[in-house]
């Protein structure tokens, strides 16, 4: 877990020592806490069958898929990594608080599928009855009527309409695309990496979320073409292979595990970012974005 | 301006040529449009007493200090910068989805301040009487009862307490502190570098934001250690120098200029970001979060 103070050691040498404030909020359990608290059943291991490994130069970045939101899309995205489509491709594209991307670099003559589609309709949105995990955040938002947690992913949904889809929020895995609603296949994907987009939601399918190895894609330099595309062939970052978990012999996958977002510890968690204790805040929020709530991983001991 | 568009020439390349969805929206002006429409008077130069230059191997960060909201932090920082204080030091964290921080690594041994105060009152608020340039963003937000800009600045406000401040946005810049509230003196400055932590929002004092170079601290390596704090001397960073624009020969300075955030432009900056048109959007948000709204910046001509 990412420690949530900016308290410093440094800050701390250089200050004189003073009381504490008059009004101090009382200290309470931190997102830290709780994770340390939880019990070995609020954590699940993320199906092999919907986990991707993309292996570049700096290391591996593994996906957790979302079948429940993007059925032909996950399958179609199978379909290519058992085919070795994306082995030899680049990671294309780095935009500054926004996404990295990776696909195909040659244009001119594109690596054709073997078993793959070229085109699938959007999956933009799925029925509210399709996802079955939904637990919802006290919280309002701007961008949703409701908004929570399905199955480990953040989630939005309006029982007007009936429908549901994945939002937006840092790390989370998307299907590029043109213009049309079905030109997206899974073969050119992007990773967010800045303030959560959430105006993209609805308007995209959303596939999945990096649950391990998101520096290696955060730091990667920005390109200097439109878009954020790198200019130069040497500039893309090769990737090596990109296998389903499944694929690969037990000793080589990631041992990870991912807080049950059903679970009463995920919500202590939720509840730890909305209104965080003293002695370092000094003001509890009273509220927590969708994308400010983290989704704890672990290695599997 | 960075693209709005996630429009593939590669998708374009894969996908078969399909007719355009039944109902599509109609298009819009884009925010780029939106910039380039803009009369020059639209456009401010930054205060180069406001403006610091931290300059570091890869180049040239630009960030500007709004005395409006923390008037001792940018008047100490101004001191520090004027002694010298940062030159030789180092960046010396960077946490993923988190904070870039910088200054001094020798904890044992700190660099002496010369004639910068060690603790000043933390300025997490203002009255907001002294916020005059406030422009209400007309979206709800989970935060604060009113979010906006205040010249040039995400800002948030509670008329019941009447009181404003500084919002975290990506590249707002803030000042690192120990528990107690005037434990912070602008030594220890960070940039937020993911998505945006609210919840840090009247906690610490917000001095500024950067407006140029962002990206050359948002790829810096993830520290390894606790905090992301780099744990070896050669990881970190070093600063050459920092300096406020004014004590920079003309010649040598950062030509920039930001969009008015009172101007007219730039409430339709607001809103073609809140309401996309087609072709590529298909569902328009109607709804912009308060760090979503970017700020524009460009190079003067």
């Amino acid at each position: 877990m990412r420690p949530l103070s900016l308290s410093l050691t440094i800050a701390a040498a250089l200050a004189v020592a003073v009381p504490a404030a008059a009004r101090e909020l009382p200290p309470k359990p931190t997102v830290a806490d709780v994770v340390k608290a939880s019990g070995a059943g609020d954590w699940r291991v993320p199906d092999p069958e919907n986990t991707l490994y993309l292996e570049i130069p700096t290391g591996r970045v593994v996906i957790e898929l979302a079948p429940v939101f993007a059925p032909q899309h996950v399958a179609n995205i199978r379909v290519l990594v058992r085919d070795g489509y994306f082995d030899g491709l680049a990671i294309l594209r780095s935009q500054d608080n926004w996404v990295v991307q990776w696909g195909d670099p040659d244009e001119k003559n594109p690596r054709p599928f073997k078993t793959a589609k070229a085109t699938l309709p959007g999956e933009f949105t799925v029925p509210v009855k399709n996802d079955r995990q939904f637990t919802r955040l006290p919280d309002r938002d701007g961008y949703a009527p409701q908004v929570g947690h399905s199955n480990g992913f953040p989630s939005a949904r309006d029982p007007k309409s009936g429908q549901a889809w994945l939002a937006h929020c840092y790390g989370m895995v998307g299907v590029g695309r043109d213009n049309a609603s079905d030109s997206g296949n899974g073969s050119a994907l992007y990773a967010v990496i800045g303030n959560a987009p959430r105006h993209l939601d609805r308007n995209i399918t959303v596939v999945g979320r990096v649950i391990d190895g998101m520096p290696l894609l955060s730091v990667l330099p920005r390109g200097a073409g439109a878009m954020g595309f790198y200019e130069k062939p040497e500039q893309m970052v090769p990737i090596k292979s990109v296998r389903l978990a499944t694929d690969v012999p037990e000793a080589e996958r990631s041992k990870l595990e991912i807080m049950r977002t059903e679970s009463t510890s995920f919500k202590a968690v939720a509840e730890a970012q909305r209104n965080r204790g003293g002695p370092w805040t000094k003001v509890a929020a009273g509220h927590v974005d969708l994308c400010n709530v983290p989704i704890p991983v672990r290695q599997a001991k």
